[in-house]
């Protein structure tokens, strides 16, 4: 593993988990995580890894090692999982897979041409209500025509104009702001539940122009704070997005709704055991939203955790992904996002970025 | 209508409009409201009645008057209600029917020896989620067997040991505190939708034991604050209840919910206009209690009112109850509460106020 | 009264229902409600009016009508409020004001120029929760500066394809479908709370494009079913809206979410009772979205009508902005929309419109 | 660790987890897991540890082990127990404590014979939201007066008669049923929240009394479905309960309510990231009940997991627990229920169950 912060510490979680909960074909071994910085040895040791290097490449050419897991900045995404596949490791990437759609390109290509397996970790596909709304909408339950697709996905660390300059508001590492940092995850959820967009407009903001930095002066923050958007779906419905860190209260909201012609469902993060569905088709008397609490043994990954109605969180969503990843690598099925929907996911994104910098709608 | 307070308001306000919204056999008239004070005037134009008198015998003894309506303070309503259904008319009760159940049964004995319609306003019945939720029991969704029985009804304007004393709080006036007044709710909607206790064992407090009176001094609270049962419903089931003043937050919170063999429904008043059904026999991976919105046509009184969605509020349950009462003035049929029902809740109030002072189980 | 069908229902009631619950300055009557049809004879008796007439003309000539209420499809408006404005009478008008801006302009100019009170029936802004919003962004509540302004309003009355042709899907009757109908709310919402905006971008779609008349044959869909768009706020805002009849399940939510600098409110009026704050400034440990009961005595409109935790419903918003009209009347002080607002509102359902049709930002 | 199933799961994750997340004084070793069948050598492959054994002798002889953890059926708690602090080892063991009072005290007091650190495995203690309700409750935030402490512990696990007989049904083993199982869970966190109760008037069900058993045959149940309850807090208050596994929908609802003299808690665990707070002191026209979602920084165990919003889970309370626990076993500080804690909640549970029986108050 290559990055050892916040998403590191969350792959190193579900790798070192997915195996105690899931009947995998293989068994996972924590080998090398590997950081720039001095302060990698202790992440070594806290998070579970056997040992620490500081060259990514030495991770990359090591024969031991079946596949790396990339969480750095968003800036090296390309180059590591380039080297890496072109030394036939599996990848796994954090996203935004890449800076821009023809990185991502390239990035999925080279997978193509490695064969490898490749994870882009999209870890909400992994939350059991979201794998759930994936199986209603196959098996037809909101009807054959999809009209709407919505979705908000807000926090508010950033709200207070006070908090200081972070890697993630500077574009040359970020790529983007809101967009490429939440908006993905709205877009990549909304691909995987009720297909494309082919069109878009949208309008992006940056509220607070200039940060202080930690270790002191001022750094220009360059770029969105918040992104809003309206798009065509590809079967002709109507979408509608918005992603901020401006929304106090908000903590991290990642709010869904989808109105077919036979039914509605909704999601929120912050209640992310439950989905939510309404049946068009139930006695016109007692139609309302159905509160499913998704902890069953029916439902999607409900069998590795813990009994009905003891909750699962954050971290379990890269274990569940994980899961279905490892039983790929053994050859045989799962499913997950790879670089082909981190090139597709970025498509969209950088046609929100242009639509928001030319005022017009823009073509996927 | 005998008294034009608070439920004077509540009773007037559904007169003048069951007629504009319900389809009527009959037209109604406000003839004469009565009160002791001088106020009653100025009552009788705000609340839209013809006149004022002074002397509830007027209201008893005009001819041209055929429903009387008592909203007096707990302790006149017998002597009131005899002497109208002594002189043949409709009556109409404010709950608790009586100070005791004694009381109550010479009541309920009168009407049926006066053969007059008479209603007891216990105006949840009328809420248009009960009435769903009455219909869904009988049609046996909730299964054969009803398990549990459990209510609620919390407000908090005595929880401030600075709020005055008023009548309510006056035992010889009242005849009791939470019991009479909010449990009575809670007592006649469990009779109405799962049937009766057999037994209880209750326990009531007076957190506040004196009160500053508005012109000046103290008076001793000789009411209960709050009161807590548990119970046997005919059935077997378990039934528990909690009724209190002294519940910071909660304004008017009568919450219950029913568990039986084949599944559950529960309700929060302070959200009146949704019902909540948990279906056991929905698919195993899609079950989860539905939020029904209770305005559309196909619901209890939802044709006389507002499209879906445009919701109803407290005050509509008087107007609905009073519906079906005028539809039994006209020979017709209809359903709410009676004096009889009156005599069946107040013989549970009873025994609940008996058990917490015996501190045993004590029978209905 | 002109119109009896769905609003006039809404206003009569509010027109019968203020003078008991509020403490006008001058005494109301009922006095002629007109329509076309023969119905309106009993809609007089039914909704409580003296008389009935079918020609609007007779109303706007009464010498002893003060105030002209237009409850009529949206291309009548204009002709019958000139008329009555020129005869010197308030008016009252329902939403949309008109078909376009400016039709809208005539009208606030003919309002201007006869200097007569006028109201237009943004009912919404009668709701006790919107209208402590209103207070609380007045205080600064929020913050300085607000960053979002999002809304939707979502109906699903038409997502069936079997209901049946009704004027509002004629344009040339209701000039527009979603966007006028129900977008218009949310645009009177915003203004009144956050202020204007400055431009826009939108989009529409009619999902069903003919349907079945009452009378047998097929018409043709000429409105939008469903309209998205997204905005900046004249104060450098983000706003983003949607209005839809196509939600299944959502069957009158119109939901909106205000973000500042020092806090956030959201609204949903399927649940109209509660307004939702987040104080960023409570204690760390402490912050979360108050869910305010909007019951109380110290909240508007509190006084006029039940305790804490007795709910008001749809009608209620009608009759509390009546009770600022009337105030006005008599020459005192009341707040609501007017035909001002609705020349402001249109201007910016016809930015919405054209943004539909030229796919490019248009300003309001 | 003794047992290895569903807690011995729970409890394996925990003692796998906590050093990842915290920062502890010591490192920890999974060194034995043990159990009486040949599934053991599996269990401990999946759960983690080094080795495993079939006779607890066994791992309270090993001098190589420090801590003994117990998740065996409730009727082996107290012998395991007594050996292993005989014997100088740290002690977890999960909840109830014995099958009585008695069993209790006897461990309780074995505890401070031996002097070393003992865990009572109530985990939800460990919940964040609980925690923070502690502090607040000790801060004063509610008050000087406790008024109420109502909670419900639902489930619907045996709502389906066919649901096959396991030793939880049986008296023997289990001591109790939903009193012992889930009531206890109760018990602990009202005595933790609010202080213990001085007697309790109960009622218990069985609703179902006999079942299939997994390999032919019928066994009858004889411990209680359900279990419903009153009693009188230390303080004088009011306390209610309720636990049943008969609740159709409710799958793991542990939900309390504190209301105090100057505001209320409340909280579900099926929503378990969340605490519900009303401050009585908040300005008359914005109080409500706020929705802090418990995942920031400044909340009790927000720095050891994930950033504000990305939610824990059922899991995580018993490694929060763990963390308490290893700390005091280094010699620091913390705090978690003990055995003196079992002792405690068992003379109430015992209680319940002696009124159950005898009809009538029972002192604890």
């Amino acid at each position: 593993m290559i990055g050892y912060r916040f998403m590191g510490k969350a792959h190193s979680n579900a790798w070192r988990q997915v195996g105690h909960f899931f009947d995998l074909p293989v068994d996972l071994r924590l080998r090398t995580v590997c950081g720039r910085s001095a302060e990698v040895e202790d992440a070594a040791k806290k998070l579970g890894w056997e040992r620490a290097v500081k060259d990514w490449r030495e991770v990359v050419e090591d024969p031991e090692i079946d596949v790396v897991d990339i969480c750095t900045p968003n800036d090296s995404h390309c180059e590591i999982a380039l080297a890496a596949m072109a030394a036939g490791k599996a990848v796994v990437c954090e996203k935004p897979l890449a800076l821009d759609a023809a990185q991502a390109r390239k990035m999925a290509d080279a997978a193509q041409t490695a064969g490898v397996p490749n994870l882009l970790c999209h870890n909400y596909r992994g939350i059991p209500a979201v794998a759930l709304a994936k199986q209603m909408v196959e098996e037809g339950l909101l009807g054959e025509t999809i009209y709407h697709f919505r979705a908000r996905y807000a926090q508010d660390w950033l709200a207070d104009p006070q908090f200081p300059f972070v890697w993630r508001l500077d574009a040359a590492v970020a790529g983007s702001g809101a967009n490429g940092d939440i908006n993905a995850h709205i877009i990549d959820l909304m691909r995987h539940l009720v297909g494309g967009v082919e069109e878009v407009s949208a309008t992006e903001r940056t509220f607070v122009k200039t940060r202080a930095k930690v270790g002191g002066g001022e750094a220009e923050v360059t770029v969105d704070d918040a992104v809003a958007w309206i798009g065509k779906l590809a079967g002709g419905g109507l979408a509608n997005g918005e992603a901020t860190r401006f929304a106090h209260g908000r903590k991290n909201q990642i709010s869904w709704e989808i109105n077919g012609s036979h039914g509605s469902l909704f999601f929120d993060f912050e209640d992310m055991n439950r989905l939510h569905f309404y049946d068009a088709g139930d006695p016109a008397n007692r139609r309302g939203f159905r509160d499913i609490l998704v902890t069953e043994r029916e439902h999607p990954y409900g069998n590795a955790w813990w009994p009905p109605g003891h909750i699962t969180g954050y971290e379990h969503t890269f274990a569940n992904l994980f899961s279905e990843f490892v039983s790929v690598l053994a050859g045989g099925r799962g499913s997950f996002p790879t670089f082909e929907d981190g090139w597709e996911n970025q498509k969209v994104l950088d046609a929100i970025r242009r639509s928001a910098q030319t005022r017009s709608w823009e073509k996927v």
